[in-house]
């Protein structure tokens, strides 16, 4: 192990007071409703939907300690910072309420659960994992519980281990499947509780009823953070190249929102925007043809542009055009596939839009095909999409100025960084939140903490019914009742204090470079200030 | 600013305790003589040949202050972490050993002394860049003094200027131009003395005789460390792609082995090692498979390759070929240019090497020209040049598993970071030395420190003759005297460490997240030991 985690695995994270002694009282608040389709998610989950909000609250009484448990969690879809704590924190809560209880870590995801692949997890399994990132303590995995055999087979896993609660810590789909379940697992009779933990670095899962950050975005997007800092830094002293930036986040836009808060880079484009302003490519290529002209006309050849990963499928013309392929070109095609056969098969407007797209990227989108023949939109390289249409539009308008663009995509070195002071204490914490709950017989909820944006002692640990996040959707043409994905609002305070500052970011050179995570000296007056500083987006909102 | 840096700014780097106060000694030290062709060096540096060693010591006596002295500074070449604070360091022992001394910072390179495009540096000037990361307090440049026209200009800014000293921020072939400069303004009388600082993250400046460790070095490969650390665990919790990534550092593999020693990744590609084996690119795709192939044996569809960007130049049959294309065959080049008639018109041996190179790099090649018509070697994306390679071999031996490969390059996200602890008192060590042996009439010199695998406080302060690290090598058909780039010695302990460990890290999953840059805490008693680690490399090399 290096320093560093040797270091780290000995941090305490920072319990809310709510959670801190064994006594505690289970709070039951106001009832819930579905978010949208009430009737109908009604009516798929009779026995979970309208479930109370719930709180934990501190209580003066002695609370007896409950028997030993039997307890199971996965980690379910991609991973994020912070995943291990909320096993730690699961787990010494499950030994301080419950005492001997047993927790078993299915493998790899729900596949894990399905096949009763497991290990258990001891103070002696967990104890180098405190604190760190990733998910390898267990792995997960991105498979779901879908088909009538799978909920069989997660039941089966369930009542042969006689567990009394199961954890599920993912992301919007992985929690969908935990409402599933839990209706599920009531309707045959088990005894398993199942609680969901709000995972995913991209911030999509989110609530006003009591989701305010899923855990691992603060983390991921100050790695991020970092890595544009840096590149701002040296962007400014090179002054050669603009650099455009692609950062993961494929349906919502709040990590590049967040990153560009935290770094005034000169462009910070939001997916939502360009959805609601209905751009086309065309538009977006003269945009940002128009921010790179008014800084070389000041002189500067170089800037910082950041990009969500979703970018093009923000873009309302490019999804009718890959939905016209996707379902009614390419599945009947016969000859050979070539983007000016495409162009000549296409009604006129798809046509217009098909032409739209830089030369090399249209040939690469026919070429690049998924395992079912459609286009694979999340394998194009949406900065050399763009820095493309702008070489164009550059070219058109006969601009002779110097125009160097360099390349990064930052996903993967973000999600397994081991966690924020904050991320840490977030997710042992909701770790804790979820073994509360699931001792005391609730099921079909979510653990969370409210307040994110106090210090971590003044969190509020509550439970959050799993249906009222849901809604019905339409999927592969089917309407299925999923949990909504929320968006960047453009209402919001994070996107408006963008939009305040768009102007001057992009022309002057106001860089900000918030440097490495730092986590060492948490518990030292200067340290704090450093190590604790929340996500921008969460000190915005909290503003409300 | 971000609370990150303004809580750094207010660090106060550690200087060697020879340099602490304003009374110290100068002492003389054997003298040194040209690391090869002695005869050559002797004969074009009259007047620098032959300088003795120098070092610093503290003295028991007062030092009377100096005159105030009129001091010139340019960065030059590529961004390493720490340069504001060579300037910080010269700008202080200054004020301290030549009270009321002025410093000019020409900017953006040696361009800015050539056109006499400055800025006073002043103690107000300079407070917001302590301890941050980047050059962009003057900016730097990759321009050369070449031509007799830039000596001249530059001999007229020093003298308009009235200079007693200019120092040269630079790399190998900065300091290079600081020798030929030095040499240069001795001739034409010049009271000004130049002065050297060794800066590379790609520590090949380096020298038995007293560079240890270019500036730089540290804190980009901890950055980097950082990101592959967190991808290692990325790759673990998923178990489905294999990373490939290539990492900065065109020359020397130095990069990529503390990034491989610090991160135990499961391939690390040492250029340096593929030379001396002379390796045909058939081969090392081979070598690969064969890596890939060992761990799917074991059910392991995963791993993380480590690749110096300089990578391709290190097989000798591709230098053969590119040498061919591009002195040979393109300049006289008619009709089109397709892979296939580049082949039909190559000799034997070197239709083999381009064959062997994956027919969508092949072509790449050809369309990707500099603007000299030369194949821009640097665009190739080496990582995928290994891939598309691997690919090929793996299809041949009719290899049935999953093989997911996914690319990353990292350089510019780590030359502009906040330095680390070890480059901040270094680079205003090294700022330190420069004053001294300036203010003191030394010219043609390095400043270094030694001992650095020490604490701060224990480095030795030490002045370095520029002519003793100059051999003459061939630029462009010509003999020219430049500083010799020193390569990874494969008879070293950093890379012994490599080879000892490297079929441990290739089957087994011994991953090490070193984590981020810690800066916070460095004075307190854990804060060292996680703040203050010194590279691998430097400490494996101390070892001898």
């Amino acid at each position: 192990m290096s320093q560093f985690e040797l270091y780290r695995r000995q941090t305490k994270p920072i319990l809310p007071s709510c959670l801190h002694g064994a006594n505690y009282q289970l709070h039951t608040g106001e009832k819930t409703a579905p978010i949208a389709d009430e009737a109908e998610i009604a009516r798929l989950f009779p026995k979970t939907t309208y479930l109370p909000l719930l709180d934990i609250q501190p209580s003066s009484e002695a609370s007896q300690s409950l028997p030993p448990k039997k307890v199971g969690v996965i980690f379910s879809g991609g991973q994020a910072p912070g995943g291990h704590n909320v096993l730690c924190g699961l787990y010494d809560k499950l030994q301080q309420i419950a005492p001997k209880s047993t927790l078993l870590g299915f493998k790899n995801g729900p596949k894990g659960l399905m096949t009763n692949d497991y290990v258990e997890l001891t103070a002696e399994f967990l104890a180098p994992f405190r604190n760190m990132g990733g998910f390898h303590a267990i792995g997960s995995g991105r498979d779901k519980i879908a088909k009538p055999a799978d909920f069989d087979a997660a039941a089966k896993t369930s009542e042969s281990h006689g567990l009394d609660m199961l954890c599920i810590i993912g992301g919007d789909d992985s929690n969908t499947n935990a409402c599933l379940l839990a209706e599920d697992f009531i309707k045959r009779g088990l005894k398993t509780c199942v609680v969901g933990v709000p995972k995913t670095i991209d911030r999509d899962l989110f609530s006003t009823k009591g989701i305010e950050c899923s855990f691992g975005f603060d983390s991921a997007t100050k790695v991020y953070s970092e890595l544009i800092g840096n590149i701002c830094f040296d962007c400014l002293s090179a002054k050669k190249y603009w650099h455009f930036i692609r950062l993961m986040g494929r349906s919502a836009s709040h990590i590049t929102l967040e990153c560009g808060l935290q770094t005034h880079a000169n462009v910070c484009l939001i997916g939502e925007e360009i959805l609601e302003k209905k751009y086309t490519s065309k538009q977006l290529f003269e945009y940002l043809a128009d921010c790179i002209t008014t800084r070389a006309n000041a002189g500067k050849h170089y800037g910082v542009c950041l990009i969500p990963e979703g970018l093009i499928e923000f873009i309302p013309e490019n999804n009718e055009l890959f939905n016209h392929l996707n379902n009614k070109l390419l599945p009947t095609w016969e000859g050979e596939l070539t983007a000016d056969a495409v162009a000549a098969k296409l009604p006129d407007a798809l046509r217009k839009t098909f032409l739209s797209i830089p030369p090399g990227i249209r040939s690469q989108l026919l070429l690049d095909r998924d395992p079912h023949g459609n286009i694979a939109i999340s394998q194009i390289e949406t900065e050399k999409f763009l820095v493309a249409g702008v070489q164009e539009v550059l070219k058109a308008r006969g601009a002779s100025f110097k125009f160097s663009p360099l390349y990064h995509f930052f996903g993967y070195e973000g999600r397994c960084t081991a966690p924020s002071d904050f991320d840490s204490s977030l997710c042992y914490g909701l770790g804790s939140v979820a073994a509360v709950l699931g001792c005391n017989g609730k099921t079909g909820y979510m653990a969370s903490l409210r307040h994110l944006a106090k210090p971590p002692a003044e969190w509020q640990p509550i439970g959050l019914p799993l249906t009222c996040l849901m809604n019905v959707e339409m999927r592969h043409g089917s309407p299925v009742p999923v949990i909504m994905k929320q968006m960047t609002d453009l209402k919001g305070n994070p996107f408006r204090l963008l939009v305040a500052n768009r102007e001057k970011w992009l022309k002057e050179d106001d860089y900000q470079s918030p440097g490495p995570i730092q986590l060492v000296s948490a518990n030292s007056a200067d340290g704090v200030a450093v190590c604790a500083r929340p996500t921008i987006t969460l000190l915005e909102e909290a503003k409300k």
